[in-house]
């Protein structure tokens, strides 16, 4: 038996999930089986699960159910290790099936598992479908996993576990939904999955296959934006499938819903109507995608950038466009640096990389309501200086007061995303021969858990393990939202 | 008589500035007659100095010098307006002298005025010598411009006026250097021209005419960045002198000299050698310098970028452009996008672009101590995770105590320093055919009062009016730190 608890709750509840793991991977293997994938992909999956259950049971020999303390620094390094576990075995398949390399696999599998979407494989049409499947079920589970996650250890933890997130903790910390935490889980998934089941209908009734029906809804509602199609989305519409336009637009608006707050979805499906309709971070969510689509569509026809295309293409390709790149998707239904988006439209595409979706979402990037925050910070700035009085003025938002503690923590988190993208843009450079300007956007991508970057899939296949290792820490640093890595990597956070 | 007090105080002080140039423009008169500009040269200095007096005289008709109360709003609005009247009558020289629009003069003078560097005018070789002259003067002034501004405004504010910027009114704020304020401001100017004529003194003794040596180091000391030379500082090694090698080196260690607190340099001559051994900003600043000089000299021998260059060659040229490029004063001895220099190089150098001198220096950017700052505070969010008794952490930095409000704000002007580029880089972006990222380095190096930008000069002066004016409001907010220049544009602050 350990006796430090922290060693023994980590390990208790790793063991678990290799457990989860080995569970979920029976799944493609049945998929293997309808598909006739092979003998090969057979014995990739059931070596996958044969290694998870003994990896579950060897964590879990020396530890003892009963000395289980979860503080803040035991969720942290939960949650870094957890995701770490979780993307080895699931790179098994991959190695063993596809005989790809341990750090293509690895790397494949924290894409997925952070619904990061950049992929370094190549070749991927004339993959096995469940190996296609696994990878598209990877960012479906990685999509709610993070806002599970935190919902369960909540429920064991101190009060300050609530805290884990600066602008997350706010949300639930105002309004815990029930006071059930595994039934609000369970709703959510529920939720989460009844919205992926209802895209991959519409996509059959769409025209298309079950096998691409479900693997897009999986990476559409976790914004994950992995698909087997070279052109992505524009397969569609490039194969002559007759109701193209509509796929294009049921894909846009369910990649929408993942951009939302799932706390919301919650709400609306008990009936709390009245919270959502006041929610500044979805309204400001709605706003950017509008605004944007209209100013971009008016500017693209007044500029003539898009040559034959009508106004409704026009618009249809660029609302896709804006909503895959704010929900940090990373499906296209047309390349955004061809001609056709005028370059002050690839600057927006760019800010809203940075920004990324709701808190509470499955989207990467800083998130809304931060942005949100700081908007209300500078006001409050600026009225401090003419407000005669001097009286405090707290930063609000929602009717709730944020308090100098959070935006603090906003800060240095923000900072550091800063600095975490600028170090691997440096060892990208350093590392390769890509230029300044794609060196960080690699990075750039891999942190705000976006897919596209600024240089060729094949280059990104073609990288230094290096550099492939400096995006792993940066996708997973994005996802969980930078501190548990850094903790991970804190020696007094191992201590005791 | 105006019964605002608000009003009337800006009135007054307007109208000592606009005296003050009425009285400076004389020395660029002088430098005409010396060089026989001409007769159009003299009167645009003519002309220039009586409509100062005019200016300053009807600014002063309806005020009441006893009626004088500077809040912080007054103090704000004072500093906005205050560098626009200045560079409005700084440009009628160009206007008058060499018939250039007014937007091109009025840029000219505003990028003079904030040290920013960036020229939109060509042909300067066939310049008058006067008008040179006066284009390099303008950067010497606005250079020290700044804190002047903020410690003479500070004998008549409230004590809430030392706080007008949170990192400088820090360090002012701490140790007020002695306790009148004139003579601190008598000190420094005598300082910062020592200086400058120091360096004019070495470099004439190295082989520059006299006219070079004072136009030159004008614009290192205030890291204004201005060279009436196409090649800037190659110049003088693609023109033959021989002693180029020492003249890059001298003009090196005076930008640096110009990126240090002035506040340092005070302490230094009146024997205060403590404080400035213990300045956590200057080791940042000078370890910056040094190690990315190392670093990017070992990787240019390592990668042998560098054809036929020699170590010492590589290392000068690199400790020019790092020490060029941080103290944001933008001369150039070798071009920072040939490929001398690696990517990671040119990486390095756009975050230097960034960060920026130190506070109370000449330069630009986000300054060094904010980034000491932000560092701190992130060391402190990790330490509160695996702190277990969650003490109240401060955040400290050269023992003192930084404040959340002083966090807050920093965060604050961040952040709309992001937005105000982000719609720089929009803005040029419909308004020209550049492509996304240099329309975004256009509003970056204006608002960094850098100089230097991504693409070329000629295309600069060529852009359109609306981008030149986004520009100009880039470089005042960059060089008044932005809450001056939202003042300017919040009706609430010109009430009462
Ligand atoms: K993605
Ligand atoms: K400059």
């Amino acid at each position: 038996m350990l006796k430090s608890t922290k060693y023994n709750t980590i390990l208790y509840f790793l063991s678990i999930l290799a457990f989860i793991m080995a569970f979920i991977i029976v799944i493609p293997l049945i998929l293997a089986f309808i598909y006739q994938d092979g003998n090969n992909i057979y014995q990739a999956f059931y070596y996958t699960i044969i290694i998870s259950l003994i990896t579950g049971t060897i964590l879990k020999l020396p530890t003892d159910p009963e000395n289980i303390y979860i503080d803040l620094t035991t969720a942290m390094l939960l949650c870094a290790t957890g995701w770490i576990i979780v993307s080895l075995l699931g790179a098994l398949p991959f190695m063993i099936g596809i005989e790809k390399s341990f750090i293509d696999s690895f790397f494949e599998a924290v894409s997925g598992f952070t619904t990061t979407g950049i992929t370094v494989f190549t070749g991927l049409d004339l993959m096995p479908k469940s190996i296609i499947f696994w990878r598209s079920l990877m960012q479906l589970l990685g999509g709610l996993g993070i806002l599970t996650f935190f919902l369960l250890i909540s429920t064991r933890a101190q009060g300050e576990t609530w805290q884990l997130f600066s602008a997350e903790s706010h949300k639930i910390n105002v309004s815990r939904p029930v006071p059930n935490i595994f039934k609000t889980v369970k709703i959510l998934w529920m939720i989460y999955l009844g919205f992926m089941f209802l895209e991959s209908i519409i996509l059959i009734f769409l025209g298309l296959s079950v096998f691409d029906a479900f693997t897009h809804s999986f990476t559409t509602l976790s914004t994950g934006g992995f698909s087997h199609y070279d052109a992505s989305i524009a397969h569609y519409a490039n194969s002559g499938y007759s109701h193209y336009i509509l796929i294009e637009y049921i894909i846009t608006f369910f990649m929408f819903l993942g951009g939302v707050n799932f706390l919301l979805h919650f709400r609306f499906f008990t009936g709390n109507y009245k919270s959502i309709k006041n929610n500044s971070e979805l309204k400001t969510f709605i706003k950017l995608i509008l605004y944007s689509t209209i100013f971009i569509t008016i500017l693209i026809i007044i500029l003539n950038t898009a040559g034959n295309f009508n106004a409704e293409e026009i618009f249809r390709k660029t609302l896709f466009q804006v909503t895959s790149i704010i929900t940090t998707t990373g499906f296209g239904t047309h390349d955004i640096n061809s001609t056709f988006f005028p370059a002050a439209a690839r600057q927006i595409f760019l800010v809203f990389m940075l920004i990324g979706g709701s808190v509470g979402s499955t989207a990467g990037g800083i998130k809304v309501m931060r942005l949100n925050i700081l908007g209300r910070l500078f006001k409050r700035e600026i009225k401090k200086i003419y407000l005669p009085d001097h009286a405090v003025l707290p930063v609000t938002l929602d009717q709730g007061i944020i308090d100098s503690d959070e935006i603090n923590k906003l800060t240095g988190l923000f900072s550091f995303w800063l600095v975490l993208i600028v170090v691997g843009g440096i060892i990208t450079s350093i590392f390769s021969d890509l230029d300044g300007w794609q060196a960080f956007s690699g990075m750039f991508s891999a942190m705000g858990n976006i897919g596209p970057f600024f240089f060729s899939v094949e280059k990104m296949a073609s990288l230094s393990p290096i550099i492939k290792m400096t995006y792993i820490i940066g996708m997973l640093a994005g996802r969980l939202e930078i501190l548990p890595i850094i903790i991970l990597f804190t020696k007094k956070a191992w201590e005791k």
